[in-house]
């Protein structure tokens, strides 16, 4: 029986007091150390492999370890108790590293990057952030001019720059006769915009001795599932002044949104889960300030865009209903709060917007990306598509829009691949093979010795396997290949990638038949979603007329492997656009132009969703597409040819 | 030197640390122990009297105290420190009773009560408290109908009710998806109207599950500077349930706004003057909820209604300004705010409603009033009356309103009066006299024996004193009368009111020449102030068509009195109103028709503030009415009738 114990992990030595019966995982958790835990912890994934170097633990043991994992003091740190004090290594994969964590998208793209103007904003005049800043001189009271002070400044916002409907909020009111006084007159008020200029009310929220007009800055975040970005931008001319992200701190309670609800499910959980969201976002704003000479005081507004989950979390919402058919969520539309009410490290008269989602599965993000990619003022028939743990598909223009998620599971963030991991430094996120030798080429990123694969590795890898022939449309190996790459493994055919001598791991990087299986089947869902959602609105999938592509796999990937092994449409490289994180984007704009949340309401009414498990085609769909890159070489021409020549 | 000691005050035997140098009034203030200081404990008006019973004082000596005071262990307690432990008692007309306060009108009034119908409110559609609680029943989520909860409530409230324009608010966010689903979806919505229901929102503040329409309580205050006094409303029907007062927890820091004022200038002092007055409201509060068996979190609005420097103080919006020349507030709007924004001990989606003012000496509670005596739609030519420490007169009908403050002084209250008191037991409220043995009748309220004079108290000694003859005109004594209560005080002439023997104080209760001077000024203010605004206009004073007088004073006065000698215009005693307490009636319309909100700022926009000090003509007013009742008998024709009877 275990009792309580101090576990000491490395490398960065940190001790933790384990309960009687805690697993190293839970321990772990506690202290706000990350393992990797796909599964939540329940044993499954055998992400969370650490090293054993003094002490004992019991448990531990899975059919995922290896007898040279075992005997090398190898353990799985979910079902794992310590059996006395202990020290533990957590090894690079296993752990979380923020290198590689990117908003941005690869070189190659940018000709393509799709990036809205702010000149333009400026010329339509709606270049209006949600809070603004506006000097005043006021004449001094006098006994022919006695107005109290809050209607001087009313009266001058009125004659000056034509403002009506100023409610003045009582933080101001109770500092308003000091600071009118600090500079003779001279000041500087901060207004929370109404959503619509002509009915609502303008918060006056700060006032400043002075003239500090050239100070309004904002935030943008992303809330994702894996990782929280965030921009800090200058509300004057618009510009991204700072950028930062990190893993979102409720990564060790699971790696997907269903484990987190779970988790939030339990007591005390939910707090937990918005706590963790809410303090990763404080800590990014902590790196971002300093980055651009920023006060906190400086920052009037933070629009948060995130999936209908992790929105929900973030506001301490029961998510309980989400995971459950007939997945309602608690709501889709969220009211402009004040920032310090959830617990945001930002003033008191800072507002915090959420972005409205269009349902469970489809969230705020993506509406985000609508907004912010301009997709729903769209001429052409555009199909938009971030990929994540779910693929999450708007296709559409000015005049209608439909929209899904498909759940395409984990497999390009690394999920169910033996060594896939996310996007981070050590992963292989380009590949390419010699068509003679059938040796790879292996680009990391940050270059460092490989530990893994990530998504648009994995669809590199995949593309240029099928390309030369390594592989078969079904997704087997051709076993009459002569390298010494290609071997039986534990489960079944695979190439090796990496050797162990040649990577920063204990083993050999390998992709198995059983990992291709697994791309196969998420390009599957994928692909089956766009075609069943185009099918529904009564058109063909060559109608398509432009492709969005958000997110960071969206932003990294290879075009060319993604039309190979059927996972995009066949469409020409220059009707694609890349807009990087279509979340942040969008947030940007609603931070620059407060019209955005007007148009988002409307524009959230006329976001049709399907639940694509309810629509008949879809499994035919889905079963149609489990081959590279489709059982029908008609829907793929450019891949009939090719397939023609051989 | 004195070092720290320990008082002890009788009757309630309260043990206090004293710090050196700490006089015994400091001593009893940080203990909350209430000893009358009208002048704010500068030494001055010799109120703080108290008895050393053991132990000694040093100094706490003036002119203020006669031989026999000082022989008898009398000291002022504000310029008193002590030698060391001490035990002081602090006599009835020094400390604090609650006995007498009172929203109620004097019985003899009540034919004349004017309130507004509650019925007619109905008929006009406007009653429409400003929160109010809808009942729901929810058709149940399915997969044909996975509308979020939030929605599903939204569209309820417009299909079933036409509701429109609806705010969710983070709290009811955040447990919306339990309360759903506690009673099968039958839930009870609280709505947060807004002033204008075309271009305003509704926030919906607060869910209960099951049918909770019937439990929707209202709070109206009046902060007066002296008394506070609130009302707990049923919204439903608009019943009052229970009303209840008690003093202003500021009054230790002296009786007027202006001591308020100085003291809320020094560190901490204005944290100290809002958290004096909430915790007073919070106790009437406590009271008032239990008496009609209502919980707290059934209180879903409050109105509040102050002067103006009890509005800024109990929101601790900074009162500098307000005492001194040019006499600018802060504010005289106020923001709908919440409740426990400001310490009210009341639900989060309790709102709190601030009556907005004039000026600085014209308040929320004068604004209160004339909307809830219905002055602002009045046909007549109207003159609405407030008499306090400051008298407010506001003249005009549906068409203009005047108005202006002027400062009576004390009288009426009790200050600069020898032996008056504020309107609590014990007090003389009315008497008369015998016209032959010139042998007086007092009435005290409660019927105790007497400490002190009121104000109704005072002007009925001075009425009768007149009519009978034993005051000329000026105010002096007739010296020819024979009688043993008409002597020679300490401070000239005097008539005895009630001999040692036979009151509750260790001295004879008198009136003097002084306190008839001091009561002819105050008087001749108030009269002079309604002249001067009625000949603003073009107007004389035969012209006043309707008088409404308002507050504690105007409720209990002898009307003949009044007019005897020149406080009050000559006017039929049928076109008099009295209202009670103006602020609570206009609260308490607040409470229960929001279309009020809309109106009063319409209607503070039309009060045309006069400062009487700027006024020329208002020095000869004044001085012209330092007679009783006036140097213009022409004014009086009644008076003169009778003067040339006599």
């Amino acid at each position: 029986m275990s009792t309580a114990a101090r576990i000491t992990f490395l490398p960065d030595r940190i001790t933790v007091e384990a309960a009687s019966g805690e697993t190293v995982l839970q321990a772990a958790r506690k202290a706000g150390i990350h393992i990797n835990a796909s599964c939540g912890g329940s044993g499954l994934c055998g992400k969370c492999r650490i090293v054993v170097r003094e002490g004992e633990l019991s448990g531990g043991i899975s059919e995922k370890l290896s007898p040279a994992d075992l005997a090398g003091g190898v353990r799985q740190a979910c079902t794992a108790t310590p059996s006395g004090d202990c020290l533990v290594m957590i090894p690079a994969e296993s752990g979380r590293s923020r290198g590689g964590l990117t908003t941005g998208i690869a070189e190659h793209h940018r000709a393509s990057l799709y990036e809205y103007d702010i000149e333009e904003l400026r010329r339509a005049g709606i270049f209006h952030p949600p809070v603004e800043k506006l000097f005043l001189e006021l004449p001094r009271p006098s006994a022919v001019d006695n107005l109290a002070d809050a209607k001087r400044v009313v009266q001058a916002l009125h004659d000056q720059y034509g403002e009506r409907g100023i409610i003045v909020t009582l933080p101001v009111l109770r500092k308003l006769r000091r600071v009118l006084r600090e500079d003779d007159f001279r000041v500087t008020v901060t207004l929370a915009r109404p959503v619509n200029k002509e009915r609502g009310k303008n918060y006056l929220v700060n006032i400043q001795a002075g003239n500090w007009t050239r100070r309004n800055f904002g935030l943008v975040f992303d809330i994702g599932t894996t990782t929280i970005y965030g921009q800090l931008l200058d509300l004057n001319d618009g510009r991204i002044l700072a950028g930062a992200g990190d893993y979102n701190g409720q990564l060790g309670f699971g790696e997907d949104v269903i484990n987190r609800i779970i988790f939030a499910e339990s007591p005390e959980g939910l707090a937990k889960m918005a706590e963790l969201a809410v303090g990763t976002i404080n800590s990014i704003i902590n790196e971002l300030l300093p980055r651009a000479a920023v006060d906190r005081d400086e920052i009037t507004s933070i629009t948060i865009a995130g999936n209908t989950t992790m929105t929900h979390l973030a506001l301490a919402l029961e998510p309980h209903s989400i995971r459950r058919a007939p997945y309602v969520p608690v709501s889709t539309f969220f009211p402009p709060i004040r920032a310090e009410d959830i617990g945001l490290e930002l003033p008191r008269y800072c507002v915090a917007l959420f972005f409205p989602a269009v349902s469970s599965y489809v969230g705020g993000d993506i509406v985000a990306g609508v907004m912010g990619s301009g997709l729903y003022r769209a001429e052409e028939l555009t199909l938009y598509v971030d990929i994540g743990t779910n693929a999450e598909i708007v296709i559409g223009n000015r005049e209608w829009l439909v929209c899904a998620a498909c759940s395409a599971g984990p497999a390009f963030e690394g999920g169910g691949i033996t060594h896939g991991m996310r996007a981070a430094d050590g992963a292989i996120s380009d590949f390419d093979i010699d068509p003679e030798s059938l040796e790879p080429m292996n680009l990391t990123i940050g270059n460092q010795p490989a530990i893994g694969i990530c998504g648009s590795g994995l669809l590199a890898i995949i593309g240029a396997l099928l390309e030369n022939g390594v592989i078969d449309r079904g997704g087997k190996f051709r076993r009459d290949l002569d390298s010494t790459r290609l071997r039986e493994g534990r489960s079944g055919y695979e190439y090796v990638l990496v050797w162990r001598e040649e990577n920063n791991t204990d083993h050999d990087l390998v992709i198995t038949e059983v990992d291709i299986e697994n791309f196969i089947r998420a390009k599957a869902a994928i692909y089956a979603g766009i075609k069943t959602l185009v099918e529904e609105v009564g058109l063909r999938i060559g109608d398509l007329e432009r492709i969005i592509l958000a997110g960071a796999f969206g932003s990294y990937l290879d075009l060319d492997a993604a039309i190979a092994v059927g996972l995009l449409p066949e469409i020409e490289a220059g009707k694609v656009r890349y807009v990087g994180n279509g979340a942040l984007m969008g947030g940007r704009l609603s931070e620059l132009s407060n019209h955005i949340r007007r148009d988002v309401v409307e524009v959230v009414g006329r976001m049709t969703s399907f639940e694509l498990s309810e629509v008949n085609s879809f499994k035919d769909q889905y079963i149609a597409a489990l081959f590279l890159p489709h059982t029908d070489l008609g829907l793929f021409p450019a891949a009939a040819a090719r397939a023609r020549k051989i």
